[in-house]
C-alpha cells in the first residue's frame, strides 16, 4: 500500500502546489492583531483539509489567542498512534520592501516557492498532511494510528500549548511525535535534529527623565537612558562573544569529545554560515566550532531598541525611556526559569543610580534534547534513505520548537525532528523559500516514516 | 514715543494672543516632508504680517528648502540697523500621546500658553514682531531701522542659511542682531546669553550579514549589528561620563576661576535639573558643576537607533543593520568640522573585524561666544532691567542657535540672545508652553530695546 501512496503523490504533484500555493496565500500572522482574520482562515482552511481527506474527529481547539488543529484516524489497532505536529502562524514580513515577489503572492523562480512560511512551516507541515491523504485516498487506511496538532501560535512562542496539551491530554496522547519543521543538512543530504535550544525572551527598560528632554538643556548633566541601555546591553557580553551573566553557563551539557567531533562533522561550518548569512567574519565564542555554538551553545541578542528618534533628519532628544527587546537561546540542560531569573537578576544589577531599570523575561521555553537510540530514529533514518537516497546525519540545531519539550515533558514520548528545509530557506526574513524538489521528496518521506515506523516502533 | 508703543502693547493683549494662536496652529514641523506645506503657509502667514504693520520689501527668500520671511524698515537715518532673527519651523510633535492637549490647538492653562512652538521659537519671535508694530502703528517710525530673518529650518539645523546670507549679504548687513529664541533664568531674573554651543548631528551604521536573520539559526556564530552598535556606543564615554574620543576636549576654552564662578552663580544648579527634567540623579563630567557642563562643556548624546524589531511581542531576529542618530554638543573654541572629523574617525576606528561601520557627520554648526563688554549689551540689560524689573545676568547656555556664529564670522556683528522663555518650558517635548506673562513683558523688553539701542550703539 505504501507504493500506491507515492504513485499517488506523484500523480498529484500540480495539484499539492496548488493547494499550498492557496495556504500560503493567507497572511496568517500571529504576533500582528490586525490578522487575527487571517489566522482564523489558515486554521479553518487546514481543518477543511483534513476533512476532506478523511481525517475524522476534525475540531478548532479554542485556546485564549489562537486556535489548534485537532484532528485523528484511529482505525490501526494495535498500531502505533503518530502525533503529526505542525504550525499554519507565520512570522511578520517585513521588511517588505526587500521581497522580490510580495511574500503572500507565492511565486516559483527556478524550482523553489517564495512566500513568508512556505518552509517555516506551512510547505513542511502540508507535506505530512499529503502523506496522510496519499495513503486515505488509496488505501483508505492508514499504517499507523494518527493525530494531528496544527497549531497557530508557534511565532509567538507556543504560549497557550502547554496548557491546551495538559486540558486535552488523553486527546492527544500518543507513542511518538514527528515535527517537519527544521531543516536538512543540504540538498543531498538529509538530517534528524536531535537537540534544540530553548529560549528566555525578554525586555529590559531603562527610565530616566519624566518627558524628553533637549538635548541642548540638559546634555552633560543627566544620563541620557539611550546611551545608559547601550552601556547595559555592551556589557552583557565580554569582549570574546561570552554572555557575562554569573551562571550563564552552569547548566549547560558538555559534549564528550566524541559527539562534538560527531557534531562538527554532521553540522555547519564556518562557510556555510558566512555564506548563508552573508556577515563579512565569524564571531563567537572561542573554543567551540560553529555548529557548536548554533546547537550546544547558549547565546544572548538584543533584537532591537525603542525610544528617541530614529526617522530621517535630525532630532536632538534625550529620550524619557529606552526599551531594549533581548532574548536568550538556552542549550540543553539549561531551565529557562532559571536563566529567565538571572538574565532579570543580572540586568537589574547593572543599574547605575543615575537611571532606573527593570528586566522582564515574558516568554520561555526549555531546550529539548532527543534519545538518538530509540527505534523511531532508525524508522525516520530509513524513510529519509529511501526517499533522498542518502542516509541522514544527526544535528543540533540553534533553533527553539517549544512543543517538544513541552511533548516529552507530558508524555515521556520521542520527538522526530523530520525536517525538509534547506539551510538557505531564509527563515523569519525576506524572500523565504521552500524548494520544490524537497516539498515532493519530503511528501514520499513522510509516507515512507508512517509505514516503517509501524513496524520498528516497539 | 517708547511709552506710546508700550501702552499700544498694552492694549492690543488679547488681540496678540489670538493671532499668535493663529501661527501655533500652523504645524511647520520642518524635518518631515509632509509638513512642507505647513511650512509655507506659516512663512506666509509671517510674511502678511510683517506687511500688515508697515514693514517694506517684504519677500520669501526661497532656499533649496524652506522659505526665509525677508521685510525691513530703513527710514531711522543715521541710526543702527537691527537685524531681528528668529524661526518660525518647530520640532516634531511626538510622542502625541504625551500632550495633555493637542500640539497644534494652542491652550491656555494658568497662563500659559500650550502648543508646540509656543517658546520655541514662534512666540518669542512673534514678541518682536509686535515691538515693531507697536511703533509703527503708534508713531509711525521706529527708533532704528530694523531688517527681519526669520527662517523656516533652524530645527533641522539652518541647512540653507548660511548660503543665503551670503548671497544677499548686503540686504542682511545690520550693525547688531537680536535673537529671542533662548530662556531666561527665572520668572523673576531675566538672563542674557553669551555663550551657546555648537553642533555636530550624525548618523552611525553597523551592517552585518547581507540580510535579516534567525537568531536560532544564526545567533553565537554572528557578530549581532545590534549588539555591535551597542559596544561601540558605549565606548564613546568612559565611565564616568567623559566623552572618549581622542582630541575631543583639546580645543575647548577653559573658564577662568572668576568666570567660573559667575557661570555657577547665574547658572543652573543640580536641583534646577533634578526638577526639570524628573531625572532620579544628576551626572556627567566630573570636576564641573552642572552650569559648566551644560554651558561650557561639550557633551556627546545617543538620540535612537533603528534596527530590528521593536514592537509589540517577539520576534527573534538578527538584524541586518542598525543606525544610530548621534550629536555632539561643542563648547567654545571647538569647531565643527574637527569634531566631526574626530568623531567619523574615532567611531570607524572602534569597528571590529566582525562587521562594517561607518560614521557620518552631516550637520555642522560652530558653538558662539558673544562679547559681553559690547555696548549693546548694556542697551539689552537697561531693557530687561524695566521690564522684568531685574538686572539680567549673563549665562552660558547649552543649546546651540546655528545663526549666532554664522553672523559673527560673516558680519563681525554683536548677537543679543534676548530670551523670553523660561527653563521649564519643555521645548522639543510634549507639552510645550510659553508663559503669557513673559510674552507681554518680552514685548515691552522687546519695544525698549530698539529705544536704548538707538543710543547705545556706537
Amino acid at each position: 500500500m505504501t507504493e500506491e501512496a507515492l504513485e499517488y503523490a506523484r500523480d498529484q504533484r500540480e495539484t499539492s502546489r496548488q493547494q499550498l500555493t492557496e495556504l500560503l496565500r493567507i497572511p496568517s500572522v500571529s504576533t500582528l492583531p490586525d490578522h487575527k482574520g487571517d489566522i482564523r482562515r489558515a486554521a479553518d482552511w487546514m481543518a477543511d483539509y483534513a476533512r476532506r481527506i478523511g481525517l475524522e474527529n476534525v475540531e478548532l481547539i479554542e485556546t485564549e489567542r489562537h486556535p489548534i488543529v485537532y484532528a485523528d484516524w484511529l482505525h490501526a489497532e494495535g498500531k502505533p498512534t503518530v502525533l503529526v505536529y505542525g504550525h499554519y502562524d507565520v512570522q511578520p514580513p517585513d521588511p517588505l520592501e526587500e521581497w522580490e515577489t510580495p511574500p503572500f503572492e507565492p511565486t516559483v523562480r527556478d524550482g523553489k516557492l517564495y512566500a513568508r512560511g512556505s518552509s517555516d512551516d506551512k510547505g513542511q507541515v502540508f507535506a505530512q498532511l499529503k502523506a496522510i491523504e496519499s495513503y486515505l485516498r488509496t488505501d483508505g487506511s492508514l499504517p499507523v494510528n494518527v493525530k494531528l496538532c496544527i497549531e497557530g501560535e508557534e511565532e509567538i512562542g507556543s504560549q497557550n500549548l502547554p496548557e491546551a496539551l495538559q486540558a486535552h491530554h488523553d486527546r492527544f496522547a500518543a507513542d511518538v511525535c514527528v515535527v517537519s519543521d527544521s531543516h536538512m543538512r543540504g540538498p543531498e543530504q538529509p538530517s534528524i535534529v536531535y537537540g534544540l535550544r530553548g529560549m528566555v525572551y525578554g525586555e529590559i527598560e531603562v527610565a530616566g527623565p519624566s518627558h524628553d528632554l533637549h538635548s541642548g538643556g540638559y546634555g552633560g548633566a543627566v544620563h541620557n537612558p539611550m546611551q545608559a541601555m547601550c552601556e547595559i546591553l555592551a556589557a552583557l557580553h565580554d569582549a570574546e562573544g561570552r554572555v557575562t551573566i554569573p551562571g550563564f553557563y552552569d547548566a549547560v551539557r558538555e559534549l564528550s569529545e566524541a559527539e562534538r567531533a560527531e557534531v562538527m562533522e554532521a553540522g555547519v561550518d564556518e562557510s556555510d554560515v558566512l555564506t548563508e548569512s552573508g556577515a563579512p567574519a565569524i564571531w563567537g565564542e572561542p573554543d567551540y566550532s560553529v555548529a557548536e555554538r548554533l546547537g550546544a551553545r547558549p547565546t544572548l541578542e538584543i533584537h532591537g531598541i525603542r525610544g528617541g528618534f530614529t526617522g530621517e533628519g535630525a532630532k536632538t532628544v534625550i529620550p524619557a525611556k529606552a526599551l531594549a527587546k533581548v532574548s536568550m537561546r538556552l542549550a540543553a540542560h539549561q531551565t529557562a526559569d532559571e536563566i529567565a531569573e538571572l538574565f532579570e537578576r543580572h540586568v537589574e544589577s547593572l543599574a547605575p543610580a543615575t537611571v532606573r531599570v527593570s528586566a522582564n523575561a515574558f516568554f520561555k521555553a526549555d531546550p529539548a534534547l532527543v534519545e538518538r537510540d530509540h527505534p523511531v530514529m532508525e524508522a525516520a533514518a530509513q524513510a529519509y534513505e529511501a526517499s533522498f537516497g542518502a542516509r541522514p546525519v544527526f544535528t543540533l540545531e540553534g533553533g527553539s520548537i517549544p512543543v517538544v519539550s513541552l511533548l516529552q515533558r507530558q508524555y515521556g514520548i520521542p520527538v522526530v525532528l523530520m525536517g525538509f528545509g534547506l539551510p538557505d530557506d531564509r527563515l523569519h526574513s525576506p524572500n523565504e523559500k521552500f524548494d520544490l524538489a524537497n516539498f515532493e521528496r519530503g511528501i514520499s518521506c513522510a509516507i515512507r516514516f508512517l509505514d516503517t515506523v509501524a513496524t520498528h516502533h516497539g
